[in-house]
C-alpha cells in the first residue's frame, strides 16, 4: 500500500502524469494543469490529435545486399533493435546529436515536402516521392523497386531471432498472408489505442544517389502501407532520407533526428496543420529551440536514461515558449495556476462554511444523495471484484490483528469475536450511509492505544469497564455529533504535517514500545534455563496402590529457599511431564513444573520472523523480480503471508507458544456478560458524568483520526468526481460509536492506509499506453458496492474463529512491530532525522534541503524531537490518558514555530495555516525567479502528507 | 572489499576515470588509453594545461539595488547555489538551452576579446573591457564602479547564510583582511590542486545598457582578482556579459553557457591556444556539433542529472570529430587499442612461456630481484600503517574461522593454534620470498573443502591422519615444482570465466550447505523439548550417608520402552542440575540428564543474527550515513564486529552453547603428536605412494586456486610497476606446501578478496580532484613490509587463544553463510540466474542483453546450472575427493560451448580461449557499427571475473 505524502518528498518523483494520447475526459472537477489550454495559438492542447506510432526502417547493406530492417520505433519514448540480442531495448529518453538534427533541417529544406498527400496506396506514394527532378528515369525505377522491398521487422514473440546477423535473411518469397498474420499478432497492436496512426521513416545510405534525397509527406487520409511497418496501422506521415555514402553512421541519426521530431507532442501539433515547407521548418526550429543541451565532455551520449518518472509539463514548455517569443505575457488563468496553485492551498468546496447549524451535513446529504443510485451502478464492473477480495483478505487481517491486540489490552473486556462483529457492522453501516463510501472504517491505532490507556484506568479505579465505556461512547457521540452541527471540521486545515506527523510518531512509537515489550515480558513467563538454575525440577507422582499419595520423605533443606536441595525420599513417582502426569491421574511437583523450556527463544524467532518477513515481502513489490501480478500480491499480503508462515512455522515444531484466545461460543468474550452492554453495572451514578471528561479527550483522537483521512482520500489527485462528504462521515461516525458502545464492541473510524488501497484497487486507467510510460489515471470507480460486500464477507468470517486459536501471540507482536515500524519511516520527519546522520554531501538532493538552510532544516527536527520526547514523558505518567489534549498541543506549538521561522521555511518544512496562506509578499519568491531561477518548486509542496498507518 | 570482476557487468559501471587536471604520471607500464595522444592537430592531449576553477558572478537587483552575487561554479560539474538554503547544490551535470549558447555566440562575434592581455590587476583589466566605443564616458565610470564593487560570495563554513534573501547585504565597510582570510579558508581550495588557475564569468541586466556588452579576456599572466573570486587563485580568464533587460533568465543562462564552455577541457584546450576571435567561436562551434541534445518533450530541463560514474572517453570524442571533419582517419595506434583493445586480451609478458626449464621461475628472480631494495624503501608512507592495522583484523578473523572450521573437520587433527601459527609462518615466508608480496596467503575455501574431504576419506579407511596427509603435501609440492618447471602457470589462460564461476559457485554452494547442515545438526545435539517428550526426566541421586547407592526400589516399566513411566522408588535424591549433582558427590540420573533446554533455539538466534549483521553491516559502506570512514570501518570489519555482537550477546546470557575448542597450552592440537609429523604412523608404506593420487587433485586444486588469484591481482587496472611473478609465487607455494605438512599445519594458498583488500588499502590517489568527480587513481604501493608486519602480529597473536574460547560455534557457523552468500552472490552466473526470474521488461540494462538474445543467455545459464549439478552430484558419492578433476572437467565443457555458440556470443557470456582469441572475423563485429552503432563494447568486458571470496 502506498503511503501518502510519501513520495512528494523526493525531488524525482513529485510530478503529474501527462498522458500521451486522447484523455478519456470525464466531467471532473478540479483543475487540469496539463489538459488543453486555449492561447491565441489556438487550442494548442497536443492531445486531441491522435496517438502517433513512429517507425524507423533503416537501409542497411550497400552496396551488396541493400534490404530494410526496422531499427527503432518511438510513441513517446525510443526503443531500438539490440541486433545481437533480437529484441528491443528498455525504452529510453533519446539522445540526439545536434549535427543530425541540423543536416535534417537542410534536408527537408531542400528536400521534397508534400502536405495532405492524395496517395490511396503505398504504390501511389511511392511514386509521388520519387518524381523529383534530380533522378534520371533509370534511377527511378531502382529506387522504386528498392522502396517497395519488403523491410524485415522484428516482431518479439515468434521466439526465433529474425534480425540475428545478416546471415538469415528473410526469403523474398515470404507469404503475403503471413506477414498479415504476423502483423495483427504483434502484441505491440495491443498497446496502441483505436485510433491510432503511425509515421514511416526511411533512411539510409544508397550509393547511386549523387545528391542527398529528402522527402516528407503527409498523406490527407492516412494509409495502411502493405508490409512497410510492424503493425497494420493506417499511416499518417512518410518520410524518406536517402544520400550517398558518408562517414559513420549519418543517415541513421538523421532518421533518428526525425523519429524523435515527429514524437515530440509539440512538432506533431504543429505539423498536422502546417500548410507550407515553412511552418515544417519553423516547428522544426521551435523544438531546437526548446531542447535540453548536455556538454560533452561530462556525457556519453551512447548512455541510455531511463523514462522520468514525470514528463516535463506542456503548460510550462507553452508558457516559457510564449515567454521567450512575445514577452512577459499575460498568462490566462491556467498559468497563474501553475505559478501559485502549488503554493498556496486551495480549500476543497466541502470545508466552505455555510455558517449554518448543521448546515454541512445537509450539504453534504444533499449532493450525495443525487449519486446514490450511480452508486451501486457504477460498481458492475469485474474490476470491483477482484477489489473486493483484496479488501477483504486486509480487512479480516485487520480484525484479527487488532482484535487479539484488544483482548489483551482489555483483558478480554473484548476480543476477536467483537472485532469481527463490530468490523463488519460498522463498516456496512458505514458503506450505506456516508459521505465518501470508499472510506474502510476500522481499527486505528490512536483509538487503541486510547482504549489501553481507559482499561487502565478504569483498572486501576476498579471500575466497572464496559459501563464506563458506554457512557464515554455515549458522550463522544454527543460531542461528535455538536461538532458537526457547528461545521467543525472546516478547522481540519489547522492539522498541518507537524501536527500529522507528531500524532503519527508518537502512535508508531507506542507500537513500537509495546510490540517490544510484550515480547519481552514472554521471556519472564517463560524464563530461559540458564546453566545454573534448576532446570529439571518435576516429578511426576502417583498416589501408591492404596489410594494414598506416595511416601514423601521430607527432610529440611540446608538453606531455607533452597528447595531444589531439599532431599526426597518417594516412590511412585515418574518422569512424566506434566500433562500426561496428570492424565494418569498423578500429581506434578517440583519447582519448575509450570515453566517450559525453548518457548523463549521460539517466540523471540516468530517473532522477528514475522517482523522480517513482512517488511521483506512489501519490499518485493518494488522488485524486478516475478511478474507484475505476483509482486502486486506478495506486497499487497505482505502481513498475512508473514502471519501464514509463523503460524506454520508454530504447528510444525508444534511448541506450546502462547496463542490467541478465541471464545469457542458465538457470545462475548467477557463471561457473563449478554450482547447489551448494562448502562451503570456497578459503578457510581456519577461517573456517567465523569465519563465526559475522558470522552472530551477521545472526540479530539476521533476528529483529528477520522478527519486527516478524509482530507487524504478527497485530495484533487484522486479525481473524485461525486465529492465529500466530511460533515456527513463525522455524523455517521458517531452514530457508530453510541452502537458500538452499546453492544460493547471496538470502536471504529476511517483508516487511512486501508481506504487508500481500496481506491486504489479501483483506479480507472488508460489501458493503452507507450512503452516506458506510466499509464495514464482517469478517476476511481466511486460506489458502496464493494465496501458493502467485503464488510458482509467480515461478517461471515465470525465462523473462521476456531482457526483463529492456531495463531501464535508473538507472530501478533510481529506485525504489531512492523505496522509501528512502517508508519514510523513513512514520516517525513523520519527522513529529516536520518538527515542528521548523514554528511552533508551525501544527503539527497531534496527540494527541501535546496531552499532551507541545513541549519533551519535540523533545528525543526531538534524542536519536533523536543514535542516528541515531551509527549513521550507526558504519555509515561499517571496522565497518560490526556494525550489527545497534547497532541493537539501541537498545533499550538506550531502556531509558535511562526515566530521562528520565515513564512517560505514553514511552507518547505510544513505547510502553512490558513490565514498565512495569503501573507507570502510575492517579492519573496522572487529570489527563486531572479536568481539561478529554476522551477522546482512546480512540484507538489502542498499535498498533505498524512499520516499514516500500514494497516489500519 | 570489493569483489572483483563484480561491477563490470552493470552497463553504467564499466569505464576508466578520466583525470580532470594533471596526472602525476608515473613511468608505468600498460597501455594508458586515455592519456596524452598526438595527433596532427598537435598534443591535444588535455591533460597539461592547468586545473580552471569557474566561477559565475551574477549582477542582481537592477535597478534599485544592483549588487554582484556568486551563483555557480564548475570544476568538471556544475555547483549552484541553492538561494534559500544558502548552501551549494550537490555537482551535477550542467544542462544548458541551446538559445543561451546561440545567444552567447553572437555576444562573443559581435563583442571585445582580448587574447593575452597584459593586465596586472583587477583595475587594469576593467579599464581595459569597459574601453569599447559603444560607451559614453559616463556610462563607462558607472560601469567600471559597478565591475570593482565587491560581489557577495558563498562559502559554507561560516555557518551564517551570507546569501539568505536580499534583506541582508553584507556591508560595503567590508574589512579587506577578514576577506583575504575567508578567501584563504576556503575549503574549496584545499580541494584544487596547486597551480590551478581561475574564471570569472561575471553576467547579468544592466538596464542603462543601449545594447548588449560581451568581452572575453584571456590575460597573458594570471592574476589575482581581489576579491572577485570566491578563492585567491590567479584567474587566467575574464569574460563580461551585461545587457539591456531581457525577459525571464536571459544572462543568467548565457552566463552559465559560457562557464559551461569553459570548463569543457578541449574547449579550455583551445581557448588556451586560440589566436584570435576565430579560433574562439570556431571552439565554440565545435562543442556545438558534439552536445547531446535531449527532447524538449521527455525532459524537464531543471532536473538535475548526478555525475555519471565515468566520463565518456576524450579518445572516443577526439576519434569521432577527427572522422566527422576528415572523413576516415587511418587512426594512430592507440585509436586502433580502443577499438580492439578491449576485445583481445592480450596476455601479460610475465605469461609468455620462454621455452626453457625453470625458464619462468628464473625469470621472475630476476626482475624482482632489481625492485627489492625499493620493495622495503617504498612502505616507508603513513598510509601502510593503516594497511597493517586493517589487514591484521582480517588476517586474524580468517585464520580464527578457518581454524575453528578445520579443527571441526577434522575432528581436532588441526585447529585454531595450528591455524595462527601457520598463518604466521606461511604468510611472512611468502611476503620475504613471493614474486607478488601483496598476495596475503590464507586458509581458503576450496582447500578447507579438499582437506575435509581428505580427512573423511582416511577416517573411512582408518588411516593415520596426518602422516597421510604429509604424503599428501610431499606429492603436491613435487607436482606444483613440477609445474613450476614446465611453465604450466601460462595454461591459466584457459580458465574463462566459465570456469572460475563454476569453482566459486560450486564451493559457495558447499559453503552453503556445510554452515546450515552443522546449524541444523546443533539441534539434535541440543533437541528441542515438544510438550509431548519427557523433558524433566533427570534425578540427582547421592550415596546414602553409609556409602552404599540410595535405594532404588525398581520396578519394571510397564512397556519396555518406556523408561519415564517406570516407577522409581529412591531417596536421597535432589533436583539438583546434573554438574552441580556431580560436585556434591551424587549421580545424575534419567533420560534427559544430558539435553540442555533453551541452546537450540538460543543457537540459531545467534547463527541468523551473526550472518544478519555480516550482511547488513557490508551495506553500510555504500548507504549514505555516517562520515566515510565511519562507513569504511563498519563496512570492511563486518564480519569482526557481526562475531563479536554474537559473542557479547552469548555471554550476556551465559548459556551453555558450543564454543571454539582452543588449547589451553602451546601445543598442537592433536593430542600426544609433537611438532614434526612422523613421516609414516600406523599407516602401511605403501600409502606414502598411494598419497600421490590425491596430491594430484589437491595439485589441481592448488594451481587453479593459487594462479586465478594471481592473474586478477596483476591486472592492468592496478597499474603495478614491479610486475608480476606467477611461476615464483607457485613455487613458493610449493615449499610451503612441504613446511606446512611436515608442521602438521594448515595449508595455503593466495586469497583473492584479502588480498585485494591489501592492495586497496594501498592505493595512491591524487587527493585533490573536482567535486562530482571520482578521484583518480595513480597505483599501488607496492612493497613487502605491510605483509610481513601483518603476519608477525598474527604470529604474536597466538596468545589470544584463551580469549576465543568464548565464540561460540553457532556464530561461526553464520559468517561461514555469510562467506558463502558473499561469494555465491558475486559472481555473473548468479545474476544470470536471476534474470531467469525476471519478466523481460523488468530486466536491468546489461550489455550482455543488449547483443546476446535472451534465449541464448538461459541456454548458457541452464547448462551451467546443469555442471552445476553434475558437480554438486559428484560430491555427494563416495567419489566426493575427485572434485577438483571434475572442476578442471569444467574447461572442458567450455571448450565444447564454443560448438552450441558463436565467438560473440561467448565473448558476452564468457571470454574467449586463447586460440580463438583472433578468429573473431572483423565482419563478425561490424553490425554493432553499422546498425545502432552505439560503443558500448568499449567498456572492460574481457577483465577476468575472478572466483571471489568474501573473506579468504
Amino acid at each position: 500500500m502506498k503511503l501518502p505524502g510519501q513520495e512528494e518528498f523526493e525531488v524525482s518523483s513529485a510530478c503529474k502524469n501527462v498522458p500521451t494520447g486522447e484523455l478519456d475526459s470525464s466531467p471532473g472537477s478540479g483543475p487540469r494543469p496539463d489538459g488543453p489550454l486555449d492561447t491565441k495559438r489556438g487550442n494548442l492542447g497536443v492531445s486531441k490529435d491522435p496517438l502517433l506510432f513512429i517507425q524507423l526502417n533503416e537501409l542497411l547493406g550497400w552496396p551488396q545486399a541493400l534490404e530494410w530492417r526496422e531499427t527503432g520505433r518511438w510513441v513517446l519514448f525510443e526503443e531500438k533493435v539490440e541486433v545481437g540480442a533480437g529484441r528491443w531495448s528498455v525504452p529510453h529518453v533519446p539522445t540526439l546529436a545536434l549535427s543530425s538534427l541540423q543536416k535534417l533541417h537542410s534536408l527537408l529544406a531542400e528536400g521534397l515536402v508534400l502536405l495532405d498527400c492524395p496517395a490511396q496506396s503505398f504504390l501511389e506514394l511511392v511514386e509521388q516521392v520519387t518524381r523529383v527532378e534530380s533522378l534520371s528515369p533509370e534511377l527511378r525505377g531502382q529506387l522504386q523497386a528498392l522502396l517497395l522491398q519488403r523491410p524485415q521487422h522484428l516482431i518479439q514473440p515468434t521466439g526465433t531471432r529474425p534480425c540475428q546477423g545478416s546471415a538469415h535473411p528473410r526469403e523474398a518469397s515470404y507469404n503475403e498472408e503471413a506477414l498479415l498474420k504476423e502483423q495483427h499478432q504483434n502484441p505491440l497492436r495491443q498497446k496502441l489505442p483505436p485510433g491510432a496512426e503511425a509515421a514511416a521513416v526511411l533512411a539510409g545510405e544508397l550509393g547511386f544517389l549523387v545528391q542527398p534525397l529528402g522527402a516528407f509527406v503527409r498523406l490527407r487520409d492516412p494509409v495502411v502501407l502493405g508490409p512497410l511497418m510492424e503493425v497494420p496501422l493506417p499511416s499518417r506521415f512518410f518520410c524518406l532520407l536517402l544520400g550517398p555514402s558518408t562517414v559513420g553512421k549519418g543517415y541513421h541519426e538523421i532518421g533518428r533526428a526525425m523519429a524523435v521530431l515527429l514524437s515530440d507532442s509539440q512538432f506533431q501539433w504543429t505539423v498536422r496543420r502546417a500548410s507550407n515547407l515553412h511552418d515544417l521548418l519553423a516547428a522544426l526550429d521551435a523544438f531546437l529551440e526548446e531542447v535540453t543541451v548536455l556538454p560533452p565532455g561530462l556525457w556519453d551520449p551512447t548512455t541510455r536514461i531511463a523514462p522520468p518518472k514525470c514528463l516535463p509539463s506542456q503548460h510550462k514548455r507553452l508558457f516559457s515558449q510564449l515567454r521567450e517569443v512575445k514577452g512577459p505575457p499575460a498568462p490566462p488563468g491556467a498559468l497563474a495556476e501553475d505559478r501559485h496553485g502549488h503554493w498556496l492551498r486551495t480549500p476543497s468546496p466541502e470545508l466552505q462554511r455555510t455558517g449554518r447549524l448543521f448546515g454541512g451535513l445537509l450539504q453534504d446529504v444533499r449532493r450525495k444523495a443525487s449519486w446514490y443510485p450511480s452508486d451501486f451502478l457504477d460498481a458492475l464492473h469485474p474490476q470491483c471484484l477482484s477489489a473486493v477480495l483484496y479488501i477483504y483478505l486486509a480487512t479480516v487481517t485487520n480484525a484479527i490483528i487488532f482484535g487479539g491486540l484488544l483482548g489483551e489490552a482489555t483483558s478480554g473486556a473484548q476480543g476477536v469475536l467483537e472485532s469481527f462483529l463490530g468490523t463488519a457492522a460498522a463498516g456496512a453501516t458505514f458503506c450505506l450511509m456516508a459521505g465518501q463510501p470508499l472510506t474502510i472504517l476500522s481499527s486505528t491505532g490512536p483509538v487503541l492505544v486510547f482504549e489501553r490507556l481507559l482499561f487502565s484506568f478504569s483498572r486501576d479505579y476498579s471500575l466497572d469497564y464496559l459501563p464506563f465505556r458506554l457512557w464515554v461512547g455515549i458522550w463522544v457521540a454527543t460531542f461528535c455529533l455538536a461538532l458537526v452541527a457547528t461545521e467543525a471540521s472546516v478547522l481540519v486545515r489547522y492539522f498541518t504535517r507537524f501536527t500529522e506527523e507528531g500524532f503519527c510518531a508518537l502512535i508508531s512509537l507506542i507500537f513500537i514500545y509495546d510490540a517490544v515489550g510484550k515480547m519481552l515480558s514472554l521471556t519472564s513467563a517463560y524464563p530461559i534455563q540458564s546453566p545454573g538454575s534448576p532446570a529439571y525440577g518435576c516429578f511426576c507422582q502417583y498416589p501408591d496402590p492404596g489410594g494414598n499419595e506416595s511416601q514423601w520423605t521430607r527432610t529440611e533443606p540446608k538453606d531455607r529457599d533452597d528447595i531444589s536441595s531439599m532431599d526426597l525420599g518417594l516412590v511412585n513417582a515418574s518422569l512424566l511431564p506434566p500433562t500426561e502426569c496428570a492424565q494418569r491421574g498423578g500429581h506434578p511437583r517440583g519447582p519448575n513444573c509450570h515453566t517450559v523450556p525453548d518457548i523463549a527463544f521460539f517466540s523471540l524467532l516468530l517473532f522477528l520472523t514475522s517482523f522480517l518477513l513482512a517488511t521483506a515481502l512489501k519490499h518485493v513489490k518494488t522488485s524486478r523480480f516475478f511478474p507484475s501480478v505476483v509482486r502486486k500480491v506478495l506486497g499487497d499480503f505482505s502481513s498475512v503471508l508473514a502471519m501464514l508462515l509463523g503460524c506454520g512455522l508454530d504447528s510444525f515444531l508444534g511448541l506450546a507458544t502462547p496463542k490467541l484466545t478465541v471464545p469457542s461460543e458465538f457470545k462475548p468474550t467477557l463471561p457473563g456478560r449478554g450482547w447489551l452492554v448494562s448502562p451503570f453495572g456497578t459503578n457510581p451514578w456519577w461517573l456517567s458524568v465523569a465519563a465526559a471528561l475522558p470522552a472530551l479527550l477521545l472526540s479530539i483522537l476521533i476528529f483529528m483520526d477520522q478527519q486527516i483521512t478524509a482530507v487524504i482520500l478527497n485530495r484533487a489527485e484522486y479525481k473524485l468526481r461525486k465529492g465529500a462528504g466530511f460533515h456527513l462521515d463525522l455524523f455517521c461516525v458517531a452514530l457508530l460509536m453510541l452502537l458500538t458502545s452499546v453492544l460493547g464492541l471496538p470502536w471504529y473510524v476511517s483508516a487511512t492506509v486501508i481506504s487508500l488501497a481500496h481506491m486504489d484497487s479501483l483506479r480507472r486507467e488508460r489501458r493503452t499506453c507507450a512503452l516506458g510510460e506510466p499509464c495514464s489515471f482517469l478517476g476511481i470507480r466511486e460506489q458502496r458496492l464493494t465496501g458493502l460486500v467485503v464488510f458482509i464477507l467480515t461478517g461471515t468470517s465470525i465462523f473462521l474463529a476456531p482457526v483463529l486459536k492456531f495463531i501464535p501471540m508473538p507472530v501478533l507482536y510481529g506485525i504489531f512491530l512492523y505496522m509501528g515500524v512502517a508508519a514510523m519511516s513513512s514520516t517525513q520527519f523520519t527522513k529529516r532525522v536520518q538527515l542528521l546522520l548523514m554528511p552533508a554531501k551525501h544527503q539527497p538532493d531534496l527540494l527541501l534541503l535546496r531552499h532551507v538552510s541545513l541549519s533551519r532544516v535540523h533545528l525543526f527536527t531538534a524542536i519536533q524531537l523536543a514535542c516528541l520526547g515531551l509527549l513521550w514523558i507526558i504519555k509515561s505518567t499517571p496522565a497518560a490518558i490526556i494525550f489527545p489534549l497534547t497532541l493537539l498541543g501541537l498545533v499550538g506549538v506550531r502556531k509558535a514555530l511562526e515566530r521562528v521561522f520565515s513564512p517560505q521555511e514553514l511552507l518547505w518544512l510544513d505547510e502553512l495555516m490558513p490565514e498565512k496562506e495569503r501573507s507570502i509578499p510575492e517579492k519573496g519568491l522572487e529570489p527563486k525567479y531572479s536568481l539561478g531561477g529554476d522551477s522546482e518548486h512546480f512540484t507538489g509542496v502542498t499535498q498533505k502528507s498524512g499520516y499514516c498507518w500500514p494497516l489500519a
